[in-house]
């Protein structure tokens, strides 16, 4: 079917003015007086649609259009007019208004305000409406930055694997199976036989893709991965879901300085890149969802990170502890409303923390000199805490594997994770970004539900 | 730690001609007489490396370095110097060679050859090897082509679920569970409570996003996922794994034509973006994988791709019963036999077959007014057979519904997917390319289990 998207008008308006243009879409409102009416038309291609006037004698189906209801497919052509005294900047006048999929009055988004709750009920929906479908292309927007980002700079996608053996972050797993649930196949003992599965073993959904990411950074030098991940954590927070987007980057060569540059680097880079390619969307975000997105954003793309260490953090932190629900105590976590100081009201910036105790960060992280802590690092940003989380890797083969042994970690299931640290092992950093976090970042959205088309939380899996 | 990636060189050589680099990566071999020794060097930045030249009384270390082993994570500082006359265009002369970490005389990649079968065993170190390098690079450079091409065309990237209650395709899948498989919760029946489980349901890791991608191209026009998707098929041959990665776009407003346009687009562009950015990995698959890959998919990006009907395609096959293994017949499916025959021989060039028997096809498959067959497609191409699947999809409510009632399929669980009937149905149309499969089209690569960086196959999943 041959016609023109929305946005085309919009990125080119003069290539468009005074011709014959077919657009297909659907109508958001329909009015109409006896012999004149408007159709508010969107076709998701942008954020913004058109208005469409037709009027009695100059198309031929008046009364049918006019009695359309909102959500119908329309197919429209008619001249565009060029309108700059009106509130948008052109119109369309239809010679021709054909119906491609009528609506019905029981429609659930008609023309008024929907709580968020409510459209979450309908997800098959809820694209339709100017809040989801300014995320959503935001989403799209920023996942292809992020890959242009790193694709410009030389880093190799590698796919890691969804189903794994392996537990990266210890935290809980969703196992996967083709037992029958009905009538497990047992050992002697009476214990599940999973010789008998799939795989014929244990496996699970995977946490993260980093420690696959590792093996082929020692191939590439640098690498990321971008796939959907998976926490079985029975929470219910607007933070958290159960299947979440991560992007995983790993360098080899790199230290942890080296990580914050290219953390600060991409995260400016994605940044511009939707301010660049969703003005309309981000407009909208900065209007109706969160007033100061547009210059915090800007703000952000536009400043120096600060770095300062736990251990000084703490320090600052200390000095306010009078203001916190938690007290700041070396050697345990930041809290949020911690990080928020940090970020906010300290720094007024984004804030790399670094050189965490190594009791609350993961086994791989690298063991800095003074014995105490690691090279891990994680960037802090106004308006939402911790954003992205990173470290540089342990690459000494020996205090690796004396770590495993404090933490009762299985040397035979990691042989290969060993392996990299006996053949050729580099000096090597990597990042993790939440993307559905980075997606509220650059939205302003405040629950994560609503920045992924089809949100996996406890108890909520639908379609 | 300040260095040039050694893809730097061969992109401009004049900037780095005679001047003093560094580059970090790992040897390939190192040989030496005497006083002067030779080192492959390889960063993973591209496919080539680089020979360092190293010379007694020229590096303060010679013995060390002379006597590393294949393996070792090598950091060079020296000039560079270019070599018109060699088979290599340039060469460094080292200053300086500090090892960043030793290999041993076990490092299974030694200089020789290895099998892909032995390789196998060996996820985690393989990607160092040329043919994986060059696989791994290409699939990393085709996945973003596919990216920017349907960026490019204005398709918005959707993130469709893995985690599903929906069946679309009917195919065996994996069970998701957090219920300790020891200790099943049961009902008074003795049946599974999956009230009690994550999802309080049965999920599954789905087979495609196809129907949820079909609820946002209601919304935005056009859309795709590109993600990872499940099938739980006991088989063991070159074409399958468990796990896979897939491209589903879905476009409003589009038929079954429009659809073949765009996957002949998307085709060629996905061909040529990996010929100019891979040509090195290519002409390595080219010399050493598949002798006419080159001339093969230049042949293909500059073919017109022939539409042919099921119905006549099966007339052309039933012409050549005598030579296949399984008779053309119509009503049944074509074999990859056929489908090699139609683009190699007969066609010579890709072809489209269109208008399958609906018996054959999937339930949301158009039904074509002569009751008999539906508007469905399949890409074949010369040298592997089908490349995509597509279809225009049953837009019509009342249709769908007769379809599902004869299928015996349930109006209750798919009432969304009625409900894009309901509300401004349009006529749409979408395609999946399985992306693992493209990979091996486009490097030559005869086994699925060589193009993904960690396989999942029936009783397979490493790490």
């Amino acid at each position: 079917m041959k016609h023109q998207d929305i946005s085309a008008f919009y990125k080119d308006l003069d290539a468009y003015a005074g011709k014959t243009v077919t657009v297909c879409g659907w109508a958001r409102s329909i009015r109409d007086s006896k012999t004149l009416g408007f159709i508010d038309m969107n076709d998701g291609t942008c954020f913004k649609g058109v208005q469409v006037v037709f009027e009695d004698g100059k198309i031929d189906n008046f009364k049918e259009i006019a009695a359309q209801n909102v959500g119908a497919a329309l197919i429209v052509t008619g001249e565009l007019i060029v309108t700059p005294e009106a509130k948008q900047p052109f119109e369309i006048h239809a010679h021709e208004i054909k119906v491609e999929g009528a609506s019905t009055p029981e429609y659930p988004l008609q023309k008024k305000r929907h709580t968020v709750e409510y459209l979450r009920t309908i997800p098959h929906l809820r694209p339709r409406t100017n809040l989801f479908s300014a995320a959503f292309r935001v989403r799209s927007a920023a996942a292809f930055g992020m890959h242009k980002f790193f694709q410009e700079n030389g880093f190799v996608y590698i796919h890691t694997p969804v189903i794994t053996t392996t537990d990266c972050e210890g935290a809980e797993m969703f196992q996967v199976t083709t037992l029958d649930q009905e009538d497990l196949p047992r050992n002697e003992d009476g214990s599940v036989d999973y010789r008998q599965d799939f795989f014929q073993k244990k496996v699970f959904l995977s946490g993260s893709g980093q420690l696959q990411v590792e093996c082929t950074a020692q191939a590439f030098s640098k690498v990321y991965t971008f796939g959907p991940t998976f926490r079985a954590e029975r929470s219910n927070t607007p933070r958290h879901a159960s299947e979440f987007w991560h992007i995983e980057p790993e360098m080899a060569f790199a230290d942890l300085s080296d990580d914050m540059d290219v953390i600060e680097a991409a995260v400016k880079y994605v940044i511009n890149y939707v301010l660049d390619t969703c003005p309309q969307d981000m407009e909208f975000c900065n209007q109706f969802v969160d007033k100061g997105l547009l210059e915090r954003l800007r703000h952000v793309a536009g400043s120096d990170f600060a770095r300062v260490t736990y251990t000084d953090a703490i320090k600052i932190l200390e000095e306010h502890n009078g203001e916190f629900e938690y007290k700041a105590v070396w050697g345990e976590d930041i809290q949020t409303e911690h990080e928020r100081f940090l970020a906010e009201k300290h720094f007024g910036r984004p804030v790399f923390v670094t050189d965490y105790p190594k009791e609350i960060k993961s086994f791989y992280m690298r063991q800095n000199d003074d014995g105490r802590t690691v090279a891990a690092t994680d960037l802090l940003v106004p308006g939402i805490g911790e954003l992205v989380g990173a470290s540089q890797r342990e690459e000494r083969y020996d205090v690796l594997r004396a770590r495993m042994r404090e933490l009762d970690m299985s040397e035979e299931d990691m042989y290969w994770y060993l392996d990299l640290r006996r053949f050729g092992t580099t000096v090597h950093s990597g990042f993790g970004i939440g993307f559905d976090r980075l997606v509220m970042y650059l939205t302003g959205i405040s629950n994560i539900r609503d920045v992924l088309p089809f949100p996996r939380t406890t108890g909520v899996a639908e379609f």
